[in-house]
Order: C-alpha cells, then structure tokens, then sequence
C-alpha cells in the first residue's frame, strides 16, 4: 500500500507532485468554504491509512492552519490510522519566544492545536526556529532543501561569496559553504564602541566577486534589500544571487527585490509561487525531498541525509 | 478588584462598552498584525487576574479565531489567574454533527484548541448548537439575548405572529412568544406524500397579521428571504419583523433582505454592526447581559436567568 | 484474522448474533459480580486484537456502564491492539445540555470516563442526541437502523401517515416518511395566542389513515400514549403501529401502550426484549447492521450508507 | 467563609452531621431519578465554593460511583473552585491488581473517572489497598478511623487479646494493639508441610481472654466468621468483640454473625447503617473526623495525626 | 521480524542476554555522557520497531531513570511504533505511601515521567508493591522470577523451611514453599503485651533444619541478618540459603552478610552482579524469563503462568 | 503572606538567601537519602501556599532533576496551592534539537516530567536555549543575571572590548556592550575558502585592549580557553575577564582556566560555588534578583526588566 497524500488548498499543486513521485495521486479531499468563510473539508479513503497532509501555512497563514486543523481532524474521524501533518512551510515559527512580558507563543500555539486536533507526526523543511522539535509534542521530522537549493545554483555561483545577511543566517551560510566549496561573508549590526553605532558591517571579503545571499525564508525583502547595499558598497561584483527555502514575498517585497539589481531569486515551492512572477525568480522543487522522506517513513526507513542538521 | 476585560479586535467597542458597563476600561491589549498575516498580541496588566477576553468569532473567522487563541496565550503566560473566553458568537457551532463520512466536526475542532491554549471556561451567547456546553472540555455559560431582544421589539410586535422560519428555529419561536404572548407559526418543508414534495409550508395562521420572524441568526438571508415569501403568500401583513441573535450578513444577505419588504431587523451586536447600515437595522447591545454576566461569575454569584434554558 | 467481538452481559445475545454473523463466537469473557455488587470482568485471547464491545448502557444503567468500563480497562491491560466500544443504545444521551444551572452533563461525564479508561472508538445507533459525536473525544461512528425498520414495517404502513409524537422526532419521522414514500404528521404543544395554550396539536391529515407513530426510543411510554391520543381525536384510523430504534419500556411502559390500541410495537434488539413480552412486540434485530459496521471497519472500508445523516 | 458540604444520597445522615459539626448545613443538592435509572443532580450556591462532596461508594456501588461523578460534574459546572471528594468508603478499592492475565483494576478505573469529571482530592477513610494515594492522579488524603473506634471499644476489651483474622489485617491489629496496650494474635493458613494443609492457625496465644477481632470491613463476614471459630477452638473466652471501619454487612452476613456468638459489632457510619440492625451493632460516627479533617483542609492547617500511617 | 531489544546501560549483558534468546542482538544504542553528567543517546534502525528497552533501575537510580526517559524520547522521535519498558528492577517501588504528611510518592513520580516520555507498557520482575500495576497508567506485565529461582534452589533445600523475614515476604514465602513442597516460618516483631514488646518472633519450627530465608530484595542486608539472628537462635541447622528475585548489595551489605554464616545467597541478574562478588553469590538469569515474555507479547501470545499472581 | 521558599539540597544556601531577601526563612524541607541512593523529601507547612522550589539542575544533573521532580510532588500532595519551580540554573538545555536521527531531546523530556510532576510555572535565569518558555507546557519566567553581572564588572572593564567566544553568544556580548557602552569582538570558526578552514578568528578590534570574555556558561572551560588564545593572539591586553552566568566548572574546567592569564572569573551562584575556588573567582548573587522576581509574583506585580530579553 501506498501513503495517501491528502492536498490542503495552500499547496495542491505541491501535494500532486508528491504523489506523483511516490506513484500515485492525492486522495480526495474537497474543502468547501462557506459565504461566512467557514471551511468544511471532506476526505475519502482514508480507513486503516498511512495519511500525510499536505499543507504549509503560508499565508494566508490563519486560514491555512484552521483548514490544516479541519483537515486533520476529518482524516483523524475518517479512521485513517496515522496522521502526518506535512507543514513544508511552518508559520508563526519567530513567535518561539517572547520578546517582552505579555506577548504570545504563536508557535507553540500552533503546535498544541494540531496536537489537539490529533496529529501525530509533523514534516517539516528548514523551519525558523532551530527548536521546533523540543516544541511540539508530537515527533518532527525536520528535512532540509538547502543540498537540493545548492546544486540548483549551479554555474551561477561558481567564484562567489556566500554572504548571510544577519547573524541568524550564519549557521545557515556555512551550510551551504560547505557544499559549494565557497568561503562565507556575514553582514551584521557592529557596535564599534560604546557611542557609536554602525548599522551594517560586512565581515569577510567580497570585492569584486559575485556574491550568494542566503536566508531561510524572504518575506517582505527588507532583510536582502540591506544585505544587497552592503554587499555593494563593500564592492561586490553585480553577479547577486539570492537563495532561500521559503519565497513568501509579502507587502512591497517583489517591489523592493525588483529594485536591487539582482541576477537571480531561487526558492523553493514550499510556499505556492505564482505563475508568471515579476522576479527573476527560479523554483526548485522539493516535491521530491518530500516523497523521499515520505516514502522511507512509510517503509520504516531511516531519513538520514533528508534532515536538517541544526 | 473588577475583573478584567480582554477587548480582541473583532468587536472592541462591545469590549469597551462591557468594561464600562463593569465601571472601568478593557485591560491594554494590542494585536499586532505582520506583513504576513500572522497575528502576535501583547496584553499587560493581567498577573492573577480574573481576565474575560471578549472576541465573537465571526468572519474573517479564522483570524479571529487564530487572534483569541494568541490572546489566551498571551494571557496565561502573563500570569492571569483565570481566563474565561467570551464569544458572544461562535463561530463553527453548525459543524456539530458529520453529515456523512469524511467530514470534520469544527465545532470541537474549536473548542479543543481553545482549551489546549489554556482557556478556562466559556461565555457564549444563543449558540446554534445546544449542545455547546456538552462538546466542550472546559465549563460553559450559555446566556441567551431573547429577553432583551423580546424587550426592543417594542409596540412592532402588538399583534403579531411569532414566526419559526425552519424546524430547527421552533423552541426559538416558542421562547420569543412566550414572552411576548403571542401565537407561532412555523414555515417547515413538508413532504405531503412519499411522491409530492411542497418546498415550504406553513403551519399556523398570520393572515392580516404582522409577523416576527426570527432565527438565531442572519447569515445569507436566505431562510429569511424564504419565510418572508411563505407569509407573504399566505396573506401575513406588510409590517414584517424580523429579529435574531447574531446579524453576520455575509455575501448577498444586504440585497436580499433589501428586496424584502421588511419594516425592520433587529440583531444584537455580538457581531460588530456597521456604523451605517444598508438595512432598516435595529442594533440591541448584549454589553448589559455580557456585564451582568461577568460581574456575577466575578463575585460568584448564581447566573440564574440570564442563562438559556434549552 | 477476524475482529474480537466481546460481550458484555447488557445484551449477549446481541453480541453473539453480531459475532455470527461475522462467521465466529464472542471471545470469552466473564464478569463476576461480588456479594457487595462489585463487578470483576475476564477476558482472555485479546492481545493484539481488534476488540469490539458489544453492551448498550440500558438499565440498570449505571451498572451497565460501570460494566462497560472495567471490560474496556480488563482489554487494554491484555494487550486488546484497539478497543471500540459498541453501544447499540447510549444511556444519559439526553443529559447534552443543562437545563438550568447546577445541572449535570451525563452524556460528557460517560464519554469522558469511557475515553480514560482507554476506548479508542464507538459504534452507536440513533443516539439520542445529535452531536454525540463532537461531545466524545474519541472517533464515533453513528449508525442507524431507520432502514431496517422502515423495511420491517412492510405491508402494515401502506396507505399510512408517519407521525412524529413531537418536534424532536420530525426529521425521524421524515427520514421514515422518504423511505416509505408517505407523508408526515406532526404532534406538537401549540400556543395559539398568548394566553391559550393548547397541549397537544396535530399538524397534517390523519382522518382515516393508518399512522406509523416513529420515535427513537421508548422509554414510560408517555410520548407514545399522548400520540395516539393525539391521532385517535382527528379521526385516524384504528390501525397505529409504533416504531422506534430503542424499546426501553420501563416504568408503566407496558401498561400504558398496552391500553392503547396499538396494532404493533416494532423495537430493534440494541436493547436486549424479553423472550415474552407483554405487548404485540415486534423485534428486528441491529445484529446484521452492526456486524456489517464492524467487519467494514475490520477491513478498513467505508461505512457510507450505514451512518445517520443527521 | 465555610467549606461547602454536598450531600450525595448514599450517605446523607453522614453529610448533614458533618455540616452541623463544621457549624452549618449541606448546601441544597437534589439527585433526580428518572424511570430509566439514570441520575441527574443539581446542586446550587456553589460559585467559587470549596466543595466537599460526601458520598461513600457502598453498595448500590455502581450506581453511587456514577451518582458521585455526575455531582462532581454539576460541581465543576456550576464554578465550584476546589472539588474534593470525600468517599469514606472507597469501592473497588480490592482490585488494586490483577490476579491473572485479563483482568480489570478497577480501583484504577474509577480513579480515572473521578479525576476525568473533575474531581481535585480525595479524602478517604482506611482504604482496603494501602497503595490509593499513588494509583489516584489527584492528591489523597488518607484518614483513619482506628484511634476513634479504639476508644470507643471501651472497658469491652480490658485484658483481651487483639486478633488479626488474617495476614492483611496485622499491620492494623497492631494499631488497634498500640492504642489499646494490648497483644496481638493472628489468625492465618498456615502450611505445615508440602502435602499438609491447615487452614486456619492462630499464632499468639488466646486462651481464656476476651478477644478484640479487627478488620478494615466486613462485606459478607465469612473472614469473621472463620476467626472466630478459630479463636473458640483455641480456648478464647466467650466474651468475643468484633471492630471494624467499614460495615458492609452484604448477603448473609448478618445471619452469619448473629449465629456466632459475639458480644458486640462496632463500626463506623462510613456506610449507612439501619436504624434497626439485627446485630449487636455499635456505630460510632466518623462525622467529628470528616469534620475536623475538612475544617483543616479549609483553613490550609496540616490534617497530622488524623492521617493513616501505613 | 523479531522484536528490537534495546539496551540502557544499566545492565547491557542482560539485555544482550535476552537479545540472544530472542536469536538477534540488541539495536545499536549509545548512551554519550558529558563531562557535566548530561546523556544523551542515540538508537538507530528503530523506525516502526516494537521496541523492547531493558533498562533496571537499580542503583545508581537517578541516573538509571533519566537514561530510560532518555532512551524512551529517542526511540518515539526515531519512530518506534511501540515501545515497551523493561525494568527487571524497578527503583522508587517502596514509596507507595506516604508514610506521614509531606512525603512524595516516588513511584508515582517514576511512572508519571515514564508515561510522559512517550512508553506505551511496562514489562517489571517481583515489584516491591503489589499496586504497581494500578499505580501505573499504562498497561504493566508482571513476570515473577520465583519459580526459576525455586528451581534454581536445587538440592540444597531438601527438607529447609522457608523463612518470611517479616511479615510483607509471607505471601512471597508461601509461593516458594508451594513450589518447593515445603513449610513455611515467620520472623515478626511481636508485641506480647501492651508493654513488652519483642523484637523478633520465629512462628514456625525450625529447630535442626536447613533453612531458606526468602525475600524480594536484598538491599543493604540488615533484615536477612536479623532473620538469621533468629532462626539460629531458635535451633536452625547452619545451612542456611538466602534467596532474593533482586540483589542491591548496598552499603554495608557484603560485610553484614558475610559475617553470617550463610551458605548461600541466592539472587537474579535484575541488577548486575559483579564477576567476582565477595559473597558466595549464586545468579539465576533472568533473561529467559524476559526473552519468553517479550517473544510472547511480540507475538500476541498470552504471558500466562510468567505472570505474578499476587 | 510571604512565598514560601522551599529549599532543594542543589544550593540551599541559595534558598536561604532568597528567602532572606523576602524577609523569611526557607520552610522545612529534609530530603532523605537512602543506602541505595533513592531520595525521599519531606516538606510542611506547605497547605495553601504559593510555593517556590529553588534547584539548580547542576551536576550531579540527574539527581537534582529527580530530586526536584519529588520534591514537586510532595508540595503538591501537601497542599501547595501553586508550585513554582525556579531552576537558577536548568540542564539538559542544550538538547533543543536532534543533531542527528536518533537523539533524544533532553529539555523536552526534563520539561514534561516537571509538568507531569504538577509544576505550574518555571523560574530560569539565562537558559542555553532561546526557545525554552515554549517548550515548557507551562508559563516560563526567563530571568536574568546580565545587568547584574555588567554592574559587578565594575572597573575592571574601564576601556575593554567585550568578546564572545563564539557566534551564538553574539547576542549576548551585546547585551553586555549595550550596558558597558563599549565594543563588541567575536570569536568565529572561518571558512575563508572551501578548502581553507581556519579554525578561530577574531572579528573586531582587541589590540592593546583589556577584554571582557562573556559566555551563559562554562562548563569545561575549552571555549573560554580558546578564546584566550585567540585575543592574545591579536595582541589583547594581558588583562582578561571572564564572565558567564553559570558557572559549572566541571572536568578540567580549574585546571584549563588556571593556566590561562587570566585576571578574574565572574559568576553568579545559580550553581553553587565552592567556599575555596581554586581560581581568582568572583561570585556575584542571584538572589536579590530572584527575591524581586518571587516578590513581584507573588504580589501579582509585572517583572519587567528582570526579563530577558532574547
């Protein structure tokens, strides 16, 4: 028997490439909405299964999760035997702390809810918060396209710097240093002395090379828009590639990336990209990472190299 | 000590006018909402408090869902001795039952992550299934606004028939004429023999008579527009009333209750009401229920008649 | 391998019947009842089994229930792999709602103790209230023998109306009415004006007719008495038979229907009949039904046109 | 402010003299019994009440432990703050383990119920398993009856011998034998050989003196019964007292101790006892312990030496 | 497949031991400690496994028990499908009762923690309390060692007595003498008045006989001392054979049992035992017992006569 | 009333302070421990309290976490109204995430038994883990030590350049540069090249500069060792602070350090210092700070800036 794949409305073009490449086709599942946006999803099939739902909460990220909760909880009454939320993109992952008295958790919000809903494994890709395992209740299997995002690069970055646009990215930066062979260069907040602050430091050397600018997720680009100045005005070749697992590009951000003389934007389909976007934005699909690891773990093989190491 | 009012952004005036109603102000509570959709409250003022956050979770319902979630989470991690989570409407209340297999059961799905997020007791108000309080984990008061509904009709309803639009809306009916003293009729479906279907039927007599037509809510206003058809056709004079609990009035609602002739609708303001309505709109404030309410559960004192009895 | 069916000792016969027609015996399973009325059940050949419950919560219920839980505790301590408990007819499903405060919910309060002591799923059949399956925790399957019975009616309802004894058992009785292809009668308490109250109305033509009086249990028989009495005054023919999933007949139900001129009583076996019953009884087993539930979900195929539509 | 008294039926004479020794009464609870069996309570004047909830699990069991699930639930909905459960008379408190493959513990499955309605602590009176505190989830406090009956014994057992009828009772003859500067005697199988079996043997000597036969309860006095013979055959005077905590007196107990030949049965009131016994019977009140036990828990004093030391 | 034992450190030859009778090996699992005393493990090959992880927490226990919690974590987030918790030696079991108020209830805590991390059933040898299983959520497979050992005894009690060293190890006493065909003895502190208290009383006779001293535990030695004190002081023959399901040998144990003139200590490998012990040690394994047990339960096979029969 | 400090055997002295500073003494605890290593703690005084349990989970780690785990239950069956359990230090932090399949997460799993125990909220200063308040089920209060720390550095690090000795306490350092107004200098493993790795370079400025090395920890001193290596290497100043909220000091930790020049090594005491340091140590309490936090808390006051902010 196969996994049965069920498609959430945030990605089915994903989930049917995942079923493709395992073979087979999504079960159905029709969420109808309502006139008051209520949802109301309805599955098939799903007795005795080995079910991984397909939806990552990207925005519109409430109504995503609450179709995911629904969701779950229909194959859950449906009587499918094991339920496996697949969230290629994780929303609410910043809210991992709080910033000062009185704020919410956002992410262990989420992680209970699908807890409570009845999940019982989660799939992950690159999630924002290193901690998401030790935060839900449930197993987390936390995959990684940042080898499928590397190899996509290609001849694009032979000769350039990775450069990670904050301190946050480094871990990540090094990543994918490694596999491509190439040093790294950080821009960050320095404070040079007590008084005086300079807003952005490049540490490393890029002159005249092309560069990689890598992050985990671009939301509205304000973070890559920073990096390209610095980058620039430390004198780095024109050749800027942009790379990170999840394009979310919210409010001004195709706007903002457009204005950068960037050569390239590679993410990947996590979050649902559109048809004809107004970037230079190349798409890597990681329908494959997620069969593969889809496919060991309904074999009971182990995932290896598919995950994440933090 | 007062107790506490949480005002989430779905109704903050009801919030505001409950708090003054309780002699006081709705505790400091910002919702910040990000670029991306994602919600992240900051609530303060509220260790060891009796804290009431007041959110109906009417449409966009799922973010005003994913919005009372935070906020309860907010307000347990900032220390609130005990949290009681008003929804004057609940959302997902239809969704209590599978109608064939497959589907989910929203209402649980709700009152399950509301509970996860640490949510100690519930006040609703007229919630469209009876049997809330049983679906919840967590204590339940389920108040109802008939009386004060029955209260503002005022000299309309002299000589009126009370008017049940479905089956489901006859113990309704029977509560508004009871306390009105006045007779119902009820507009149902009837299946005359096993081959003849007449579409909507009505039971009882308004001929001549002006007609209150009441629901606990207003959605589309389709069942409306239907009943107001059925007594018109059956010879009910032209002063119509209708009145119902919750006025969401979703997609078409405006236009078709517009083409009735209806004198006037009267709701309550669990759902925020326009400030300038399309309609003939009577707007009954359920502030003094929910205050009444709220301060009796403060000092522990009985509920009694403000609760419905089902 | 065949699912376990286990008796409990409400209805063995049931069991054995369900068990049979699965193509094997009950597992063995005794429970001893001590002099102070403790219960001690033994099972045995459980582990790694599917397990199927067989015991409707009918009186003595609380005996019956407390039987049910310490059966469900014995088969998960054996090593029982899933434990669905089959209760043909749910005791204290009316308790959905409190009717004033201080009340208890009973329907929650037997849900809850179920899911502690380990069930995983129910199996139930026209219980009485609607949203039991958002009040258990745990995944429930509605079946309901309307089908069967409307069959079993044969030739005794040509030409009759089915009448619903009150509001709660009109979509009963439509249910009935579509299977049959008759019309539907409704007895209600009317209030024709605010002062006159008049207790029992007849909505739709009787005269003459034979009446099939449906409801979903019987329990004193009250509801029934005032029914024919409701008929018999409009002229209905003298042929009434009476139907219902659940014939508690507790109290002075005997007696009651018994000076009725009722044709027929038809009853299914969820609650266990005696072998000579005081009344035309008529007894159509739920044995074939719940063995078909059962080996579907042995099997892991969907129940489709077995479950209630509600 | 008092602690609230709640009076469940199996023991309302119990409730009422707690309440009075606390200074007041049992605050209004009625238990409705409908035809079918099945319980509902309301109880009132409860909001933000610290609730003591009387009712000892005594045959009827089954139908006072669901009795005392519902009033714990009607509790907890009605906003009672702390709900504790006293049950003088624990039952099911044998099946602490499982004497073979298939058994319940229904020990367990009660304590699950209890806490799964709600309950919050438990007060007890000489359990039969000395194990309660931990198979309870909830916090147990374990009191015990032995220093009052003790006393109560009076100048009956000057110069006797106190005897344990078998093993399990040493530990509380020896308590018994402490407070009453008294030696002990047991009563027990003893095997004398491989192949020779004697029944009943008394280690200690009898011979000539009054004796004191303690036990934790007496259900249908067969362990009595035996001891007694056992204790006459070795010479004991016929001046024979029987003390025990928990009175059942089920089946043909009281014919069983009528035909043997003791001078006095004393136990508490943790069951109900009749007005008219058959027997010899004392019965000294274990109200001022309830009461003083309550009263402490109330005012957050240590309960110290009204706790059992097993 | 066979069932995947995974061995804790604390005693990996006996899980090696059971692997082997099983006809494998244990799963690899390393168990890394930091210089700062944290552990943490890594399994592998578990993924859908019916994990078996032997771990005895015997001293040092705390140790013993977060490593088992520990390996209980890796084995779920690795994907085990169920996972079974073998403790031969369960550490904390005397802390069933609070001996006076303020005390903890270890073996709550132990089994609280245990379900908390994720083990789904308990496989325990001779259990200090009776109660375990009931203390327990989840499911617990008593096994007892006490036949093996019994047969383990061999000649050298041909014609012994069985001596219960106190009153808690006569039932334990009883069971070997049933198997042994032998009789039994009792060594208790006796109150023979109510002011002359003996320490220690031999009920039985042992004059001029081998006697075997029968416990659950040798922990630190002082109550098999005492037990020999006594029956040598009552006339017992110098051979005299201590036997024990567990053998702690803590503090001054070696040297308190060496002075006595024991014959023979007779223990399992529930704890490992040294190479070279300075007592003359006899080790009955365990490992049979566990491997036929765990083979059984893989299998769905009844454990039967293995089981403790308290 | 003042909370009541309860003192765990980890760092009494550190209780006692605290308590000191809230004007009262720590309430009676005494944790036994036997010959086998098992603990029992016994507290009173405790009925109604609003309990602080002060345990560092420093080394010996396992037994300070078993020891709080018991110490939780034994408040809590003595009738702690609120348990709080305050870790100055919490270990098994570091184990947030899975490093590779396989792994356990030893936070969660130190987290879900304080849960399971009834802990109701954590106290922490400094945790390693950023993500800790939403791994914890329950609210987590995340002091800390910085500002503190900053104010004893005093002259000391008049003109120095504060150092973090790796890229995760970047943060940190700039908590520090923040409250000392001076610059920060971070040591970083470099990948200058894909073949070229330089193990330890300095970003920033450290020639002829006192320096300030700032860490959440030491545990064996290799990182601080390191990064003295590093700034002497870029021509520091022979005048090097070290500072870090926990110090634990294990393994080689004083010999390492010792042979650094290093001119003084502050801490705070969440982790007890040794009377007699073998190093030029400088301890600066955490006690008025966790006195303000239990203060505030208590009194139902916000914390503020005793919060981290991360």
């Amino acid at each position: 028997m196969t996994p049965c794949i069920v498609a959430g409305r945030a990605n089915s073009a994903l989930a049917g490439a995942v079923a493709a490449a395992l073979g087979g086709e999504p079960v159905p599942a029709v969420v109808e909405r309502f006139p008051d946006g209520e949802l109301r999803p309805v599955v098939s099939g799903l007795r005795g299964a080995d079910a991984y739902l397909v939806q990552p909460t990207s925005p519109p990220v409430n109504d995503h999760i609450m179709e995911l909760l629904l969701l779950v909880d229909a194959c859950r009454r449906a009587g499918a035997d094991r339920i496996t939320a697949v969230l290629p993109y994780f929303g609410y992952a910043r809210q991992d702390r709080r910033g000062r008295e009185g704020q919410a958790l956002g992410v262990r919000v989420v992680a209970d809810a699908l807890a409570a809903a009845g999940t019982r494994r989660l799939i992950v890709v690159d999630p924002h918060t290193v901690a998401l395992e030790a935060i839900c209740s449930v197993a987390v299997e936390t995959l990684t396209a940042v080898p499928s995002l590397a190899a996509a690069l290609g001849e694009d970055v032979r000769d350039a710097v990775v450069v990670a646009p904050d301190l946050g990215a480094v871990k990540l930066a090094e990543h994918y240093a490694a596999l491509l062979s190439r040093p790294v260069a950080v821009v960050r907040k320095t404070r040079l002395s007590g008084t005086r602050v300079v807003a952005e430091e490049l540490v490393g050397d890029v002159r005249d090379c092309p560069t990689v600018i890598v992050d985990d997720m671009i939301s509205t680009g304000s973070t890559i828009e920073a990096a390209v100045q610095v980058v620039t005005g430390h004198g780095a070749a024109p050749r800027i590639v942009v790379v990170a697992t999840h394009g979310l590009f919210v409010g001004p951000a195709a706007e903002r990336l457009g204005r950068c003389t960037i050569q390239r934007v590679l993410v990947t389909d996590t979050v649902a990209q559109p048809a004809a976007p107004s970037l230079p934005l190349g798409v890597c699909s990681v329908a494959p990472l997620l069969a593969d690891a889809i496919g060991r773990l309904h074999r009971d093989e182990p995932l290896d190299e598919l995950l994440a190491r933090p």
